[in-house]
């Protein structure tokens, strides 16, 4: 057995966790800030058999991959409303950060 | 030396930092949610020699098993309360998930 | 790799995240209680290359050891404020336990 450690940003936590129940993966989740990816993110525990861990990585892949993602500026203050035309500009919003720890055995009460 | 990583529900939490205590087992408790039990889980970190593993897994098991409990239910809006007679409903508590992950070192400052 | 867990008094978490960071090493916080130390703790997860354990246990070491510190303590209600001379108390404080373990793979999405 394994133990997926998985730090993502909040704004995926949710339906990731979704992705995994779906797949029959049960996850639990740590409320955590900072250090791998901006403010706001969440661990995810995830205990997964040996042969299952591919396919719970090609879920956290899948749904929570670094991408782009365009968003409005916001208007200078002060200037001429009307003539300025705002430019969509473009982030990068997600990322997934997983450790692969081995299990020496696990146990459910 | 293991760490011991332990998810249970937070009504069991402090009774089993306590029990562990007891018998001078340090805990800390990470604030989680949701996934292995019901929302409002606690997720534990214990580290324990390798020969206390079993004592400090059968205290996990004794404070935090999944059992049964009756509540009484909500008594229905609206109906003839007088007739109503509520019949105690059986719920399952508790429980626990707990990985035994082993430890390279360990260090206190 | 390992994986470096670290639980150190909350007063110490902000300053060891950054001093870890200057050193390139990324963490993640977990917030806790209880257990290792006293209330009001944070429990760091750091992922570190094998051959920099070492550098990354002395970051902590230098940012988080147990050490004294002298507090005014609070003066007794009610007492004679002129003759009352409060001594400072020595107090210690900062602490930290840390797990070192063992990671089988580790993915960046
Ligand atoms: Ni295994
Ligand atoms: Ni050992
Ligand atoms: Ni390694």
């Amino acid at each position: 057995m394994k133990l997926l450690l998985a730090v993502v940003q909040d704004k995926d936590a949710n339906r990731l966790v979704e992705a995994l129940a779906d797949e029959n993966f049960q996850s639990t989740k740590l409320s955590s800030t900072g250090g791998f990816l901006k403010e706001g993110n969440t661990t995810l525990i995830v205990g997964v058999n040996d042969d299952r861990v591919d396919p719970a990585l090609e879920i956290i892949k899948k749904n929570c991959s670094q991408r782009d993602q365009m968003v409005a500026p916001i208007s200078p203050m002060g200037g001429n409303a009307d003539s300025y035309i705002p430019k969509p500009v473009k982030i990068e919003v997600g990322g997934a950060t997983v450790f692969v720890l081995p299990v020496d055995s696990f146990f459910q009460f």
